[in-house]
C-alpha cells in the first residue's frame, strides 16, 4: 500500500515554525516536501535548543520527512536553479508554500509565467504583509490578559498560532489541489498570522462577547469559565486538573471521590442548580473547598487509582522531563512515536503524523534531512542535469550537498 | 466563480471545539456542511458566553457556515435517518466527521456496510479511544509547567490543542478525499487529542531536548527562549511585546530606541557575541536593563510612532476588548471580517477563513444555522422525501425544524 500523498510533490522555501509545520504535514501524509534554502541554512537553521554536535533540535523537529536542497539563492544561477525545481513538470507537482518575502523571481506572477498551474502558499505577519511573529501576534490577542492570575500578561510558550497558521497551510494546499484537479487552475493562497488568531478569537466567541455583551474575559487563574474545572495539589507535592463539563462527568467525580453527598449540599448553599454546568461554574469556589480536602490526602498514584475507568475527567500536571520519561502515552506503546537516529542529533523518540489512516500503514517515521542532503538526486531528478553539470554547480558555489556532522 | 470546495458534502455529529472546528473550516471554504444534533442540541448547545437571549457565543462562533439538523437521535427512526443522511448517494460526498463515541449504528463497520467508500473522521481524547479534553491534554504536555514565572502551573486560554485538532481534521479529510478521488478507497481517519498534543511536543523539539540533551525547559515569564524578546511597560501603563530574532531585527531595534551604541557595549560587558541570536538570549538582562528606560519614557502610541515601518518585530498587549475596539485588523478593514446578523446573537464581527484564495472571491461569511433550520430541506433534497412525509416525521418527534428565538 502507498502512503496516502504520494506522488504530490511541494517545493517549500521557509523558515522558523508555521510555514516548515505546515510541509512537513503534507510530508508526513507521503507528499515528497522539498525544502530550498541558502548554502548554509536559513535562518532557522541554528535556533536553539540545539544539541551537543550543534545541530538545532528546532530544526530537526520541523522538518522530519522532507528532502533538502541547498542554493546560493543570491546567485542568478541559483534563483534560476530555485524556479526550475519549483516549476518543474508533473501532473502533481507545482506546488510552493514559503513565509519569506515572495518577491522578484520568487513572486507568483514570475514563477506562474514558468508554470500557470502553480498553486503557491504565502504565509506573511499581517495581512497587510507586514512582519509578525508569534509572540507579536499574540500579545495583541486578549490571551495573555486572561491568562494567570491578573497580575500582568501571560506569554504562551506553546507557539499556538504559528502552529495553527502551518495546519492553515496544510488545509489550504489541499482544498487548493483539490480544485486544480477539477478545473486545471492554478493560484496564489495567502495567509496572515494576524488572520489565524483574529478568525480564532472570533470562532471562539471573544469578538462577540465583547460587541454584543460587553464583556471582556478576565483572568481566573487554571479554572474553567463556564462549567466545572481547575487544579489541586496532591498531598505527594503534584499537582492534577479535574474536570466536569456534562452531567455525567459531574456525576463521576461525585462517585469517584466518595464525595456525591457533600457536593449535593452545594445546590441549596449557594443558592444554585448542580444540574447544570453554569450553576457549578458560579458555586466552583464551593465545590473547590470540599474537593481540595480530598486531593490534599491523597498521592499521585491514590488518585491514578480513585479515578481511572470511572470516566472522571483529569489528568496530572507534568514538566516536559516528567511528559518523556513517566507517561506511557510518549513511548512507543503509542503508535504516534518510533524511535529514530537523527543525523545531528542521536537516536530518540520521534512522532509522525497524529492522523492514522486505515486504508494506510502508518509507515517509518522518517527523520530531518541534513541540509543539502537531496540537492544531486533532486537536480538530476527533476531538472534532468548530468554528473558533470551538477559538478560544475558545485564546483561553482551554486549548490550545495550535506556535510557530515 | 464557485467557492473552492464546491460540491463537497460533509456529515458532522459533533460537540465542543475541535470537530465543530474542523468541520467549519471546510464550511467556510465552500463545502455543504451539516451538522446533525439531537433535538434540543448536543452538550455543547448552551455553553457559556451566552448573549442577552440565551445563544450560546461559543456555538454560534463555531458552526458558521454549517446547515443544521435535528434528529431525535434515540430513536430508531432517528438514528435511520441520520445514517441516510450520512451515506446519501453523491460523488462528493460520504463523509463523517465526529467526536462522538462511534459505536453501533454510528460505528465505521454499519455506516460503511451502506457506503463502502464512506470517509468517516474520528477524534477521540486519548490514543486508546478513552476521554480526554484540552485541560486534561494540556496539563500533561509539559507547556503549563514551563508557563510564567515558576509559581505553579499556569494553564493557557486558548483551547490551543482543540484548535489544532480541528485543523488536523480538516487536513486529514482532504487527503483522504484525495486518494478516494484517486482509487475509489473509503476509510476511517483516527485522531487523538493527546496525540494532536505529544505529535507538536515533539515537533517543537522537547522530547529530543528531555533524551538527548537531559534538558527541561523551565519558566522563564515572558521572555523568550534562544534569541531576545520580551515584555517592557510603557509610560503611560501600557505593556508591549519586543521581538528580536533576527540580525535585521536588532540592528532595526537599536536604530530605532537611538541606542544601537549602547546596546553595542553588552557585548564586551557580558563576554557574549551580540550578532548571534543565541548571544543576545544570554546577554537578555542587561539588554533589558537599557530598553526598559526607554519604554518607560514614553506612552504607547510614541512607541507606535518610534516603531511602525522601520521594522522592529513588536506589538502592544491588549485584552480582548482592546482588540475589538482598538486593533484596526479587527474591523471591517480587514477583508476577514464582515458585520453579520447572528440569529439569536444581533450583528457583530465574524471572520471567515483566514486562508485567501486567488481565483476564489472571499465572499459572504455566513453566520451559524439556527438549531434545526435545515431539517427539512436536507430531509427533502438527499433523502427525496415528500412534504407529507416530513410532516410525518414532525407530528412522530422524530426530527425538529427551527424554533423562532
Amino acid at each position: 500500500m502507498t502512503p496516502l500523498l504520494t506522488g504530490l510533490r511541494v517545493v517549500e522555501v521557509t523558515a522558523f515554525i508555521a510555514a516548515p509545520l505546515g510541509g512537513m504535514t503534507l510530508a508526513q501524509l507521503g507528499a515528497d516536501v522539498i525544502r530550498i534554502d541558502p548554502i548554509g541554512g536559513n535562518i532557522d537553521y541554528r535556533r536553539w535548543p540545539l544539541s551537543q554536535q550543534g545541530t538545532s533540535l528546532y530544526w530537526t523537529g520541523l522538518n522530519k520527512a522532507k528532502r533538502s536542497v541547498a542554493l546560493a539563492l543570491d546567485k542568478p544561477e541559483g534563483k534560476e536553479i530555485a524556479r526550475a525545481i519549483i516549476t518543474a513538470s508533473g501532473e502533481n507537482a507545482g506546488f510552493l508554500l514559503t513565509n519569506l518575502p515572495a518577491s522578484g523571481w520568487m513572486s507568483y506572477d514570475a514563477l506562474s509565467q514558468a508554470r500557470p498551474d502553480l498553486i503557491m502558499l504565502r504565509l506573511t505577519g499581517n495581512p497587510d504583509g507586514s512582519s509578525a511573529v508569534d509572540y507579536t501576534v499574540n500579545c495583541a490577542s486578549g490571551f495573555p490578559m486572561a491568562t494567570g492570575r491578573g497580575d500582568g500578561p501571560v506569554n504562551h510558550v506553546l507557539p499556538a498560532w504559528d502552529v495553527a497558521a502551518g495546519l492553515y497551510l496544510a488545509t489550504g494546499l489541499l482544498a487548493a489541489e483539490r480544485q486544480r484537479r477539477l478545473t486545471g487552475r492554478g493560484q496564489e493562497v495567502t495567509l496572515s498570522l494576524a488572520d489565524v488568531m483574529l478568525a480564532t478569537v472570533g470562532n471562539l466567541g471573544y469578538v462577540a462577547d465583547v460587541q454584543v455583551n460587553g464583556a471582556v474575559r478576565q483572568p481566573m487563574g487554571n479554572e474553567l469559565y463556564g462549567a466545572y474545572g481547575r487544579d489541586f495539589a496532591t498531598g505527594d507535592g503534584r499537582r492534577v486538573m479535574v474536570v466536569a463539563i456534562s452531567n455525567r462527568q459531574w456525576r463521576a467525580l461525585g462517585k469517584a471521590t466518595g464525595l456525591a453527598d457533600k457536593l449535593a449540599m452545594i445546590g441549596p448553599l449557594m443558592g444554585v442548580d448542580m444540574d447544570d454546568e453554569g450553576g457549578r461554574f458560579q458555586a466552583r469556589d464551593a465545590i473547590a473547598a470540599v474537593l481540595a480536602h480530598w486531593f490534599a490526602a491523597r498521592g499521585l498514584d491514590e488518585v491514578r487509582a480513585a479515578f481511572d475507568g470511572t470516566g472522571v475527567l483529569w489528568g496530572p500536571y507534568q514538566d516536559f522531563g516528567q511528559l518523556v520519561t513517566e507517561d506511557p502515552r510518549c513511548s512507543t506503546a503509542n503508535p504516534l512515536f518510533q524511535e529514530v537516529v537523527q543525523p545531528g542529533v542521536g537516536r530518540h523518540l520521534m512522532p509522525g503524523s497524529p492522523l492514522a489512516f486505515g486504508a494506510v500503514p502508518r509507515g517509518e517515521v522518517r527523520p530531518a534531512p541534513r541540509l543539502g542532503e537531496h540537492t544531486d538526486a533532486v537536480l538530476a531528478e527533476l531538472l534532468g542535469l548530468s554528473a558533470a553539470e551538477i559538478g560544475r554547480l558545485h564546483d561553482s558555489g551554486v549548490v550545495a550537498g550535506a556535510v557530515e556532522g
